[in-house]
C-alpha cells in the first residue's frame, strides 16, 4: 500500500489525502513498490505510461498529452560520443511533464479540483498544461517583477497568475498560504513529481536493452530530474532490470552552485551561497529545499558535482544549435557539463545525458542568444 | 529504379543529379515503388525512418534528429472526438521535419555539401536544422524586412541567412537564381521532401491498426502536407495495406483562399486572389506552385476545401490552450477547420486532423494571442 512517509520522522499518511509535507515540517517521501515485466512492454504506445505497474497511480487514471518514450541519440560533446535524452521534445517544451502527468494524475484520481503552484518557468508550464488537460483549476504564483512575455504559455494552458510583490521566496511563502486548503503541486515538495521524473531513468534503460550507463550527466536545481533519475535507477536495481547504479553527476552554473560548494567541502547539508545572474536561469536555486537528498544521491553514486561558467554555457548552446539542436540555455549548461565530465572520464564509459528544455522557450531572446545581428 | 519526372511533359532524369525542375520548366514528381512489410516494424525505433522500405533514400543514408511517429491523440474538437497528430512535437517545432529529414538524407547521399532554400518560416528551420546535422552548408533567402526575432532559430542551427529586398516572390526568384549551381532544398519543388511529409500517412495508418481514417483535414497553403498525405494513402493502398482512400479536406483561411475560391469555381488551376493579412500565416500563400495538384488530390478523394475565419482561428487556438495544447496560429486554422468539416460530417466518421507547429514559435506574441493582459 502506497504512503506518504516523512524524511525526518518517518511518520507516514494516506496519499488519497492531499498533503505537501510533513505535521512536523519534513519533507515527504512514497513508500512504493513498483513492478515491472519487460516482455509486456511490446506494443505499448510510446510514452512513461508503458511503465504503468512502475507508477504510483491507479490503472485508468492515466492522464496524457503524448509524453515521454524521448529519443536518445548520440551527440558529439567534448570531443567524444555522449548520448542525449531530448526531453525538449515533450509537449510543454521541457522534461517537467514527466513529473506534472504523474502529480497531475494522482490529483484528478483522488478528486483535486484546484492546484497551486509557484513556478513561472517550466514546471508552471507543466502543471498548467496537465491541469487544462484535467479539467483542474490552476492557480500560479509568479514574482511580480516577471516579464509579461514569459508567462503567454502558461496564460494559454488557462492558468490564473497571481502576481506576488517582492522576491522569489515571498512567491514561494505566498503560494505555501494559499496550499493550506488547495492541492500543492508542487514540482519541489510533491513526491509524485519525482515518480514521473523517474521515468526518465526506466527510458534510459530500456533505450539501452535493459542495461545501465556508467555516468548520468543531469541539471541540478531543484533536482527534479537528478533525484527521478536516483529513485527509478534504485527502482531498476531491485527489480533486477539493471545490475549496478550508474553514477549522478550534478551540473550547476558557477554562478549558483550550492550543491557544488556543499559537496567540495563534505558538508550533509547544502546551505545558502553567493549567487549571481546565469543564462541558465533553469537551474539557478540558491537554496535547494532537497539539497541533502541530492547530496546523498551523488555521493551514494560514486558522482560528482560540475560547476560551469557563463562563457562555457553559451559556447555549448551555440555548439548544439550549429548541429541542429534547439535547446535552451539552461540545458546547454547540462550540455557544457557532459563535456567537463567526459575530459577526464575513461574512454570507455556509456555516459548519457540530457536536453532539458526547448530552445524555442527563451522567446525573442534566441535571435541574440544565437549570435544573430 | 527512382526516376525524377516531369509533371507536364514525362521526360524523365536520374535522381543522383542535383535537380529541382525540369528543362521545360514543369514541376518533378518522383517515380518511386515503396515496400513495407508491417510484421518488421515491431521493434523498430519510433521515427519516420521506420517505413525505410517506402522511403527513397538508399538504406545507411538516413539522417536523424528523433523525427516522426508523433502521438495522435484525441480531442474534443467541435463537440465530438477527432484525432490528432501532434506534430508540433517535432524537433524543429513543426511537421516540416519530415519534409527536411528525408530531402537532406538523399542530398547528403549524392554528395551535396551547399543547399539554398527561401523561406523565414516553418521550412527554413527544418531544412537548417537537418543540414547542420548532416554538416551541409545551408543559406536561406528570407524578405529583407522580416523582424530579426523570427529568425533566431534558423540563425541558431548556423545557416547564413540572405535577406533579399522587395516581395517574397523577389526572395523566391533570387533563390531560384542562386539554385542554378547549388542545391534548392525547396519545400515546394523538390518531390523527396512530399516524400518525407508522406509518412504522416503511413503513422496515420499504423496508429489506427493499418486502417484509413475516414477523413482527413489539413492545411493548405503551398501543399507539402496535403500533398504527402496524398501520396502516402495513395501508396498505402497500393500496398494492400488500407483498402480505401480517406478524404481529404484543405483548410485555408478565408483571408488567403485561393484553393477554396478555384475548387467552389470547379476550377482546374489555381489563381492569384486577393488576399489580406491572417493569423495563420504558415498558410498564406496567395498562389501555390502546386495548387493544380492540391485540387487534385482533393477531388479525387472526394474531400473537400474549407476556408476559416480570423474569429475562428483565434478561438480555435485558445480553446486548444485551455485542453492543454500549445500551438501555433497556423495550426489553429487547422483545428478551426476540423470544426467546421465535423458540424456535417456523419456521426461515425473517424476524423484525423493535425496540431502542425508548436506555439512557442511566435515567441513573444503569445502572451497576447494567449489573451493575456
Amino acid at each position: 500500500m502506497t504512503r506518504f512517509v516523512c524524511r525526518d520522522c518517518g511518520l507516514d499518511f494516506d496519499v488519497n489525502v492531499p498533503r505537501w509535507r510533513c505535521d512536523c515540517g519534513g519533507l515527504l517521501d512514497l513508500d512504493f513498490t513498483p513492478h515491472l515485466d519487460p516482455d509486456r512492454l511490446a506494443g505499448r504506445p510510446a510514452t512513461l505510461w508503458r511503465y504503468r505497474e512502475a507508477l504510483p497511480v491507479p490503472d485508468g487514471a492515466e492522464l496524457t498529452l503524448g509524453e515521454g518514450f524521448t529519443p536518445m541519440l548520440p551527440v558529439e560533446i567534448g570531443g567524444r560520443e555522449v548520448l542525449v535524452k531530448q526531453e525538449q521534445l515533450f509537449p510543454t517544451g521541457s522534461y517537467k511533464d514527466r513529473g506534472a502527468a504523474v502529480m497531475m494524475a494522482m490529483a484528478a484520481h483522488i478528486g483535486v479540483d484546484r492546484v497551486v503552484e509557484d513556478s513561472s518557468g517550466n514546471a508552471g508550464c507543466a502543471v498548467s498544461a496537465f491541469a487544462a488537460k484535467a479539467g483542474i483549476r490552476c492557480r500560479i504564483f509568479v514574482p511580480a517583477d516577471n516579464s509579461p512575455g514569459k508567462l503567454g504559455q502558461i496564460e494559454l494552458y488557462g492558468a490564473d497568475l497571481v502576481p506576488v510583490p517582492g522576491s522569489r521566496e515571498d512567491t514561494a511563502s505566498a503560494c505555501m498560504a494559499a496550499a493550506s486548503d488547495c492541492y500543492y503541486a508542487s514540482h519541489v515538495y510533491n513526491p509524485y513529481f519525482f515518480h514521473g521524473t523517474k521515468t526518465f531513468a526506466y527510458e534510459v534503460a530500456e533505450q539501452l536493452g535493459w542495461k545501465a550507463p556508467d555516468a548520468v550527466v543531469l541539471p541540478a536545481g531543484n533536482g527534479t530530474l537528478l533525484l527521478g533519475a536516483h529513485i527509478g535507477f534504485t527502482e531498476l536495481l531491485g527489480l533486477g532490470l539493471i545490475d549496478r547504479m550508474p553514477k549522478l553527476v550534478a551540473v550547476q552554473s558557477a554562478n549558483c552552485a550550492p550543491l557544488c560548494a556543499a559537496f567540495e567541502a563534505g558538508a550533509r547539508e547544502v546551505s545558502q551561497v553567493a549567487t549571481a545572474p546565469t543564462l541558465a536561469e533553469g537551474i539557478a536555486i540558491g537554496l535547494p529545499m532537497r539539497g541533502e537528498q541530492m547530496l546523498e544521491a551523488v555521493r551514494e553514486t560514486g558522482g560528482t558535482c560540475l560547476a560551469v561558467s557563463e562563457e562555457a554555457v553559451l559556447a555549448a548552446f551555440r555548439d548544439m544549435g550549429r548541429k541542429g539542436f534547439c535547446i535552451e540555455p539552461t540545458s546547454a549548461a547540462v550540455v557544457a557539463g557532459a563535456a567537463e565530465y567526459v575530459r577526464t572520464a575513461d574512454a570507455d564509459e556509456v555516459v548519457v545525458t540530457v536536453f532539458t528544455g526547448h530552445g524555442l522557450k527563451v522567446g525573442d531572446k534566441l535571435h541574440k542568444l544565437a549570435g544573430g545581428v
